[in-house]
């Protein structure tokens, strides 16, 4: 174990909050509820931005960039998504500061008020829907199918690095649609994008669903979500995907002449993953020693680390390392040589465990001799020495095997704490002792929904796609039920 | 020309925003000063981005991320810093909204006033030096080189899509160095990246050199540009570099122990290139017909258009066009197949002579039988009839002379617009008359350059580097001069 790290299952929060620290993944700034996110923690949402931007592109979507502010007239006009943000906005009320003529210093010069306040975005819709407004004239303009990579604001009063910021990244997409069914069928792919990408590249195992209606987004009809499992046995959504309906297109006046020359208001979707995923990516997969990155998002995959005795042993090994560092990259791989002489190996090998480096080559003296080098991988923590001639194959398949082996001790993770309490006290029961996804029938009622919320905190995550017909009593009310949905405790 | 567009020599700045708006660069959002980047503009800030951020890594620099929020008081103390943005940024004094009381609907809550006001990043040598102050404690930790990509916002009451916007996007590199010489080193090593990047994928000549005290960013002891002539004769500042001293360490109390145990400032450079150099891109290259993009930034680099009479036809060609579509997207070449049937051949040439793609194809019923295809080159309009088995090499070649034919284009217009006088009389009268570059003899005082503004509106783009000595006197005062410098009326 990192011995300046907090035990993962004595702390976790305080776990959590040290190893993105202590990794360099991100930190407090001196802004309330702001990060800085730091160059490894950057490296690894440029990776994780450059793999969703090729599924965004694949289906057919394309990259714009809206204004940050909104006026607060716009903001208001969606009643319910003004009531789901309003609580949670930076206000921009003026444009020019001066020096106090009192010698305050410099002040906010109250000449310059602005003559409506601007809303820093803390989601695009509205500024979005009235640019479409005059992009949108008939069927033929349609669809309209756009992502924004941006910055947003919400005043979040408790934060928690990546989790919970006042400022995140995100990307956000925005499409307008000619019919209900597309809009829909939109919504659902956009879903299919994030749940593929969780488990392809972030190696975590979700569960796809809707969203009960107090659940749901400000202002949508309906709301997928992915829901992973976190190690401490909290649920953490992870991208979400919105049927918007025709809500937006009415605030905004969004109107298109159909095919058959009826006009009509646009149907529309909205969908977003953020920077939050880096915290899912610590918490579903690091371990005492540090972080654990699946080799596709992993800034560095391999790292080489020379032990020597003296100058000559080094400008062997630099030889020797070099040519295997160019050979892996000329395999698509990245990878750093770390011949530094200010630190030990030792101290080496413990800090790219906790950077998560996924396997690490080093190479000795005796290697020399040998023509072997050592190999370790970061998931399991198993070395062994091989012949240096495989070294390059043996890599490649192994970063294979490490990001499979990443999904599939998540996966069983998952199964294993994934309950169906059929009473209130089996429920409650496994609340408290283990967390992790509760199967419950439910009533579909808001009241039980809120009562449930109110007594154990524990949320319904979402309805799962894929969960079977199947007769019962609600948890709660005893009422009946078609079928289980997801209950968890959450971030 | 474009029947849509204003003629560039009749009106050039409103041909430049017709162009902008008509290509679908961008438009005016319902955000006073602020631009919607449409997808075409953004493909093409994608493209510079890639390109540009490729070059920062090859000079070893790394991306981060920090606050878009500064606190007052952060802002405010490197005394000529906070002066130089004063007067132009948006400030944030509250954090949620609320139902009025009196029913006048959504309003600032007053309660929710924050303790100290929020300034949104002009620029962020503040914010990131305080954060350096908990980086850097030993020549060990030296330097840093970081970059971001950001939005960032100065409240311009006169603005311009692209070329001046209340907010707009950039990069803005941040480095430490231990020691003064480094850090010139690097900001001549940015500066030089600039102008390699102008060249080599923007097609576009520049001067490179120091700006005189007056020009310089607010903070810095020397500010380094590149400067690029647009067609009107006015300059454009396309990128720069500044040198700052030890002026932002002061101001936050970043020191460092060097390798001899002494304590000292840290040493800083900044660098920032915007999206207004996607209005550089169009005031160089292009002409009454619409844009004229360099294959090395242009989002779509060819596009192929069938000509045919009927479905059979249709058929033949598209079997041809696809397989040509698949041989030049195998050599990397990113190809638009336009076969939509609501428009015509014509209405689709037009059309992609606005948008500036470098090569046109075009396949008609002849073709077919002559196996041969027609190639149009976006730079010259020129266009040729050729056997279809050479095309995809062609294509090749051809897009590498476009992209150099662009270049040398812009380097004869610069030449030709390049003036040496050497008397007040000739000075004035070339600004009038033609504009461009112009190189005289100044004394190296504020004040005569402040004159020279105030009667004139030119400037002191910059001190090339390159300026031979050359003994003269000053065009206005008379007084001794040792080399010229580079005047211009500017955007």
């Amino acid at each position: 174990m990192a011995k300046f790290l907090t035990n993962r299952d004595e702390n976790y929060a305080k776990w959590y909050n040290d190893l993105v620290i202590k990794a360099e993944l991100a930190e407090n700034s001196a802004v309330r509820g702001c990060m800085v996110i730091k160059p490894y923690g950057y490296a690894i949402w440029e990776k994780l931005q450059s793999e969703l931007d090729k599924m965004f592109k694949a289906t057919g979507h394309v990259n714009a960039y809206f204004p940050i502010f909104i006026p607060k007239s716009f903001f208001s006009r969606e009643a319910k998504h003004v009531e789901g943000f309003a609580k949670e906005c930076a206000i921009v009320t003026h444009y020019r500061l001066k020096n106090d003529e009192k010698g305050k210093g410099i002040v906010v010069d109250p000449d310059a008020k602005l003559e409506e306040e601007l809303i820093i975005r803390p989601t695009s819709e509205t500024i979005i829907w009235n640019s479409y407004r005059n992009w949108i004239h008939s069927y033929r303009d349609l669809p309209i199918l756009i992502n924004q990579w941006a910055n947003v604001v919400r005043w979040e009063m408790r934060t928690r690095l990546f989790l919970r910021t006042a400022e995140f990244l995100w990307q956000e997409g925005h499409t307008a649609h000619a019919t209900r069914e597309e809009a829909i069928e939109e919504t659902e792919r956009m879903i299919n994008v994030y749940s593929e990408f969780a488990e392809n590249f972030m190696a975590l195992p979700v569960i796809k669903g809707y969203k009960s209606e107090n659940e749901r987004f400000a202002g949508a009809l309906d709301t997928f979500a992915i829901e992973a499992l976190m190690q401490d046995g909290k649920a953490l959504q992870a991208g979400t995907s919105h049927f918007l309906g025709q809500n937006f297109a009415k605030a905004f006046d969004v109107q298109f002449t159909d095919k058959n020359g009826n006009l009509d208001y646009v149907w529309a979707t909205s969908w977003g993953l953020s920077t939050r995923m880096i915290g899912a990516l610590v918490m579903a997969h690091a371990d005492n020693h540090g972080l654990v990155l699946p080799p596709r998002l992993a800034p560095v995959q391999v790292v080489i680390i020379p032990v020597f005795k003296n100058s000559e042993q080094m400008g062997r090994i630099n030889e020797k390392a070099n040519k295997i560092r160019e050979n892996l990259v000329s395999k698509g791989i990245s990878v750093q040589y770390d011949n530094r002489d200010n630190n030990t190996p030792g101290w080496k090998y413990a800090n790219y465990e906790l950077k998560g480096v996924p396997v690490r080559l080093v190479i000795g003296p005796r290697d020399l001799e040998q023509e072997t080098i050592e190999i370790a991988r970061r998931d399991t923590l198993e070395k062994k020495t091989l012949p240096v001639k495989d070294i390059e194959d043996h890599v490649v398949s192994l970063l294979d095997d490490i990001q499979n082996n990443i999904y599939n001790k998540a996966a069983e993770f998952k199964k294993k704490n994934t309950f169906f309490p059929d009473t209130w006290d089996q429920f409650v029961k496994t609340l408290n002792e283990t967390g992790g996804f509760i199967m419950a029938h439910w009533d579909g009622t808001a009241e039980t929904e809120e009562k449930i919320k109110n007594e154990t905190k524990a949320t319904i995550r979402c309805i799962p796609f894929d969960s079977p017909d199947e007769d019962g009593k609600c948890i709660y009310s005893g009422k009946p039920s078609k079928r289980r949905v997801l209950f968890a405790l959450s971030y």
